[in-house]
């Protein structure tokens, strides 16, 4: 069959899968590509999303550095949600896949 | 807060991550955009994927229109799995994602 198949990018990869393979992350990270946006902006963005789990998603991404939460004192206390520099950079990456993701079923024949 | 955020394309990008987001079937077709490839070389080529959750993923996005099975007549009959034309238009979102995820991790301050 040719030659060996490069596996090394499967680690490589699965580190990306790993993170944005999570229902929700990606249509977060997608909302924030446009703007910073509030909990309530997010939540109403994304249909079907509850509080908690956007709560939890929210906390993962900033954990793993791709977002950081901004505390605007108010009143009333509000918390700003904003890309960091890595979480920017996926950009490109999702532009291509919603450019995908939006062809026409048409092109789906062999 | 601005403007309002583009649901729509939570819309669009959700089909994207519903093919994508499940585990295993973004590093099937980082393999596949390499070059078409047997069961045995997908199963060697994916650590930690067992037989059974290939044959399921594999049969999934052959149902999406993102890959054919093509069986060789033999002896032994074997079969070898391809990207479709719209499979293969993963190909530049992917590109991406992998240049992402080798990014050094020191590009994570905000």
């Amino acid at each position: 069959m040719g030659e060996v198949l490069d596996t090394e990018l499967c680690t490589t990869s699965d580190r990306a899968w790993t993170v944005l393979g999570k229902r929700w992350s990606g249509l977060i990270i997608d909302l924030l590509l446009q703007r910073p946006a509030r909990f309530s902006e997010l939540e109403r963005g994304v249909p079907g999303l509850s509080k908690r789990v956007l709560g939890e998603r929210l906390r993962e991404l900033e954990t793993l550095g791709l977002i950081v939460r901004h505390v605007d004192p108010g009143p009333p206390i509000t918390s700003t949600y904003a890309l960091t520099s890595r979480g920017e950079a996926l950009r490109p990456a999702l532009d291509a896949l919603r450019a995908w993701a939006s062809e026409s079923p048409s092109a789906e024949e062999v």
